[in-house]
């Protein structure tokens, strides 16, 4: 779809949801689309609320982000994108909750790209023979989680969007261009449309710095950080050491690692393989209804449960049973083993 | 306090709360008292919030859990306990998300006490001299993470409970005799007032334990699971090789990892070391304003910054810089490895 029918009909799509006799909207973008991120700010502003898989909105200039915070605050529409970064796993939900309790955001640490992410746990494995690093980036287009163009994964151009939604959130006021990123290789280009032929002038470098890390024992990972006291945020690869909690991390993942002034030198860690983008666009949609005045009445599978299984009695004291406490029958148990 | 006069006060504090003029009322039970998670019911009955760090409530009989949760559903009025399970990290908000958005959790793994958690990483470490047990669990009491009888966390019943409340959670209909505890040792016993001499004659015992694992390659892990297909939960010390993820979690730490029907082997994960319980509690209570209709305008820390920094054009169309794409320039920057 070009840019100006795209605009045209998003227009009419917006007049026609937005009705006086519902009282709410929600409109989901599931776009990778600049046009339509430019559009947040307006249904914003007419009350509509968004649920956003598109980051352009808030990873673009900062006056942008702003505007949305702002239209956000101003017509109380919520503004849900927890699915922007690191997948279905709650990243924002829980650098909230780390602010809201009065927690310092000391670092942050992530595997934000898992396209690269598993593209270095290949090239560069803790332990095991490395891959190729153009067969690396073929089986991980194979695989179905890469941007419609791979050098945005490549780039750094992915992780860096990401890590600028993060530092934003954090209160840092940054643009992309103070974001430092470093590629892999020097000037690296690799064709969407012939990854294995364009990628495989860069097979000999990158297998050199993966020996040359392996000679000390450290691995290459991609990683981005932001230094929440100076504001300095770096995406590229980092050598660690074979033994530590970033080169273990395999797979399409994503991790990201919050270093606060509670936690000290061990992180809260949340991890978690890239998912269908849908399963986290739901919970943030559940996550809307919510702030709309759904109540939290608990876990919906167990509404199911209690109608066969239990009848309570209302009005009436009850009269429990104490805990059970472990017995010393429990604590006479063998002791055994797990055998894996 | 003697249970009399806890609930003749109690019951004098919830009348002096609950007041008409006042829309919303929630207490916050800090205690460990089984005496008042009793109370929970007949405080949800009147329509007040509850926010607790007492887990008696939830991993008590079964009739108890129902009854919180039918009250809750009953009378709108929220029941909040992240905090009772894996201290300030997101395990419940995790598992109601992977629930909400469709997913089946067909296996949960913890280490959910903290305690024990260290313990066995410094009696069984991944590297290093192993720690004598007694000396080992001198040094975590002296942390202040322990329960008030370290025996609580020694048996299995602090992990058993938050194991009870997860499995819960999940849908299945567990008591506490159901729960396979196995502790470190057969018939161990410790005296919380005199932990470093009631543990001396366990010591020799587990460093054999230890030994022997080590000789295979693993180390040893106290690790609580719940399999969500067959309902089999257990809290016991289970080998894990040097190589696991498990092996390398050190410190006071929480760690929780969800397998669920997308994430397939690699596991959705949560760790976090253990927090001040205040800080859980406080997040708690956010969650539950929002809830009553505190909407979500964002990150308060914006707001402040806003105010200098930004002024936006209300009703105008802006005229929006496109998205900076990462350059060429950007590209061709040496590529440069961090020094670690």
């Amino acid at each position: 779809v070009d840019a100006s029918s795209t605009a045209f009909n998003l227009d009419a799509l917006v007049e026609h949801c937005k009705t006086d006799f519902i009282p709410h909207t929600i409109l989901i973008d599931l776009t990778k689309s600049w046009e339509v991120a430019q559009l947040h700010v307006d249904w914003l502003s007419k009350g509509i609320h968004v649920v956003t898989a598109n980051n352009l909105g808030l990873s673009s200039d900062l006056g942008l982000y702003y505007s949305i915070w702002h239209q956000r605050a101003e017509t109380q529409a919520n503004y849900a994108y927890e699915i922007t970064v690191g997948g279905t796993m709650p990243v924002i939900a829980t650098l909230n909750s780390l602010h809201s309790s009065g927690d310092t955001i000391e670092r942050v640490e992530g595997i934000l790209s898992c396209t690269m992410g598993y593209v270095l746990s290949k090239v560069s494995p803790w332990e095991g023979e490395p891959m190729k690093f153009s067969d690396a980036l073929v089986e991980v287009h194979k695989l179905g989680f890469t941007e419609s163009d791979i050098m945005h994964d490549i780039s750094g151009e992915d992780s860096a969007r990401k890590l600028l939604i993060l530092s934003r959130d954090m209160g840092l006021e940054l643009e992309m261009d103070q974001i430092q990123i470093e590629p892999i290789l020097d000037g690296i280009q690799v064709d969407h449309k012939d990854i294995q032929n364009s990628a495989k002038q860069y097979d000999e470098a990158v297998a050199k710095l993966s020996a040359d890390a392996k000679e000390k024992g450290m691995v290459l990972r991609y990683v981005s950080t932001i230094d929440g006291s100076t504001g300095a945020c770096r995406v590229g690869v980092i050598k660690v050491p074979i033994s530590d909690r970033l080169a273990r991390v395999t797979g399409i993942v994503y991790s990201v690692a919050f270093y606060t002034s509670r936690s000290g030198s061990t992180p809260m860690v949340v991890q978690s393989p890239a998912m269908p983008s849908t399963a986290g666009v739901f919970s943030d949609l559940i996550r809307v209804a919510r702030d709309l005045g759904a109540r939290d009445t608990g876990n919906p599978r167990l509404k199911a449960l209690r109608r066969h299984s239990f009848s309570v009695e209302l009005g009436k004291k009850r009269g429990p049973a104490s805990p059970k406490s472990i017995g010393s029958d429990k604590r006479k148990k063998m002791s055994c083993y797990s055998e894996l």
